[in-house]
């Protein structure tokens, strides 16, 4: 709906949320409230408010106004390694003295030992092992109740947190901003999709339907007790680097106007999202630069996240820089 | 927004689609009115009333509302032969001149004979071979560009109408009914992602993100002129039988509660979406009983859409048998 044909009643209701008529108008808090008043800032507000505002010269269609956000390291920290690694060594540990054949795999080995570097050799080809090991042959369902579980359980080993309440702040007020105005938003991340999905709605307001990430066929059963889906590692498809793009078309089907991440795996999708879009465009890149609040990498990156080409392109590309010290006023909730 | 804190002003806006405060009240039209008033309209309307009623024992919220739409013979016709493939066959003549090496191949002599059967032998060979000739290489921009210059031209050798104006009547309807009751619409058909997405919006309503089709993988480059998708057959998806609910997982990520098809090819994805669903559902098969104004078949589908299983399942499975020639009052648009 057009909010110039709505009656001269409604225009409170849609600028201060769910009160009734008969309520005072609300304090409305301002955008991106943990967002320090820099240039960072400046450039998102200026860019969503010139293509949604239908009297723009660049006013893009609600329709086509699709935002696509990296996970790890962008909406959420990758340190000391992604939080689905963690997940995974721990399901593993958890289910080791059932599953004594696991001991002579290498890649067991190596995640025993906390060894990331030999996990992440060889294109991470024990990672995929240890993902094989804990989530082939489960239902879908069955492994979306062990990430519930382990969420409600785990902690963060630095922040003492469950993980799915480290979320940046200002990326969900980013997310809530962009769909306040008409934006779908997206997840497009090397996470898998079904890790991915069991925590995008709640805690980011991202519905399932909306999650393009890592994923593996799945085979369908009809089975006593009902129909279910069981995971293999058959068709893998790594949502990172050049095929973030390829899994926007895949998934998406269209380009987006605005792409934000935070690593090299984001170059492709920033660059597919930014250059030569027949719309405005918008390319943001997380630069973690605080070591006190957060973390402080980008070329020396140990687990993921090494920073260097799409630092090195943004000048050129126009992709904005957002130095997480001195760009966010807050990094987490409270 | 909860239609019951709505300002009393505005409930005849809602009441009547894009209306000012000032005009009186538009009169409504009822809904599915291409539909004759029997026992399948009868289903639809309670189920869609029931699972979207708050004070329903069996409300589901909007966000679980996921309507799933098979394509061909259920959208719209799949006869003389599906419509992708008269793509194809009038791509392949349109280029044939250009690609002399293309002659020896057995496929696309069998294609320029018209052999359907052999086309479609040995698990669609043939037809994969002539959607490889006609499709890989290119880039997903150019490829959209021909099947949107094709619809512009091309007719029906039966109907002598543009394909795209072929959908069927009552389904439209039913897809605008279903997402004025806060249903998500998804297409999940065998037909290909790249080619449905270039008229789902304009024909369905459903935007191309909604659109789970057979796939293949695309390669990312950045060119001088722009980045590009590049059309492969690799990892070759087919949507279809038991691809079905895999791709609804791998696309959508949760159970459908309404599940509209027409083949056995969508006997998996209705057992899917109404066998032991924790919410209501509804599956519902269009059954092609009309030689007059349509096509009539099932167990004797010439090219596809053969209709024996999904039959004989549906009265213990509990889904609804549209019976074209009865239950439609119309079939296409005037």
């Amino acid at each position: 709906m057009n909010i110039l044909v709505l009656p001269a009643c409604l225009l409170a209701v849609v600028a201060t949320g769910l009160a009734t008529p008969g309520d005072p108008p609300a304090k409305v808090p301002p955008p991106l409230a943990s967002w320090r008043d820099t240039d960072a800032k400046k450039a998102v507000l200026e860019f969503v408010a010139k293509v949604s505002d239908e009297d723009s010269a660049v006013f893009v269609p609600p329709a086509e106004r699709i935002a696509v956000f990296d996970n790890d390291g962008t909406l959420w920290p990758e340190n000391p390694m992604p939080f689905q690694l963690a997940f995974a060594l721990d399901e593993l540990k958890r289910r080791l003295p059932d599953e004594p054949a696991w001991k002579d795999d290498p890649a067991v080995t190596a995640a025993l030992e906390g060894n990331l570097p030999a996990l992440l050799a060889d294109h991470y080809k024990g990672l995929f092992r240890i993902i094989e090991l804990t989530g082939s042959g489960l239902t879908t369902v069955e492994f979306a109740d062990r990430v519930r579980a382990w969420l409600a359980t785990a902690k963060h080993p630095r922040f003492d947190r469950p993980y799915d309440q480290l979320a940046y702040l200002p990326m969900l007020e980013l997310l809530a901003y962009l769909r306040a105005h008409d934006f779908k938003t997206f997840l497009v991340s090397g996470g898998g999709a079904d890790f991915m999905r069991v925590f995008s709605e709640r805690v980011y307001g991202v519905p399932p339907e909306q999650v393009v990430g890592s994923n593996t066929r799945v085979v369908y059963d009809l089975r006593e007790d009902g129909p279910v889906l069981v995971k293999t590692m058959n068709d893998l498809f790594i949502d990172d680097k050049a095929g973030k793009p390829a899994g926007i078309h895949q998934f998406i089907g269209r380009r987006p106007i605005a792409c934000f991440g935070n690593s090299d795996g984001d170059r492709q999708m920033l660059e597919y999202t930014t250059i030569d879009n027949p719309h405005p465009s918008l390319g943001l890149i997380v630069h973690h630069t605080d070591a006190e609040r957060e973390f402080a990498y980008d070329k020396d990156a140990k687990s993921s996240g090494k920073l260097v080409t799409s630092l090195a392109d943004a000048p050129e590309r126009g992709w904005i820089l957002v130095d997480m010290r001195n760009d966010w006023a807050e990094v987490f909730a409270p």
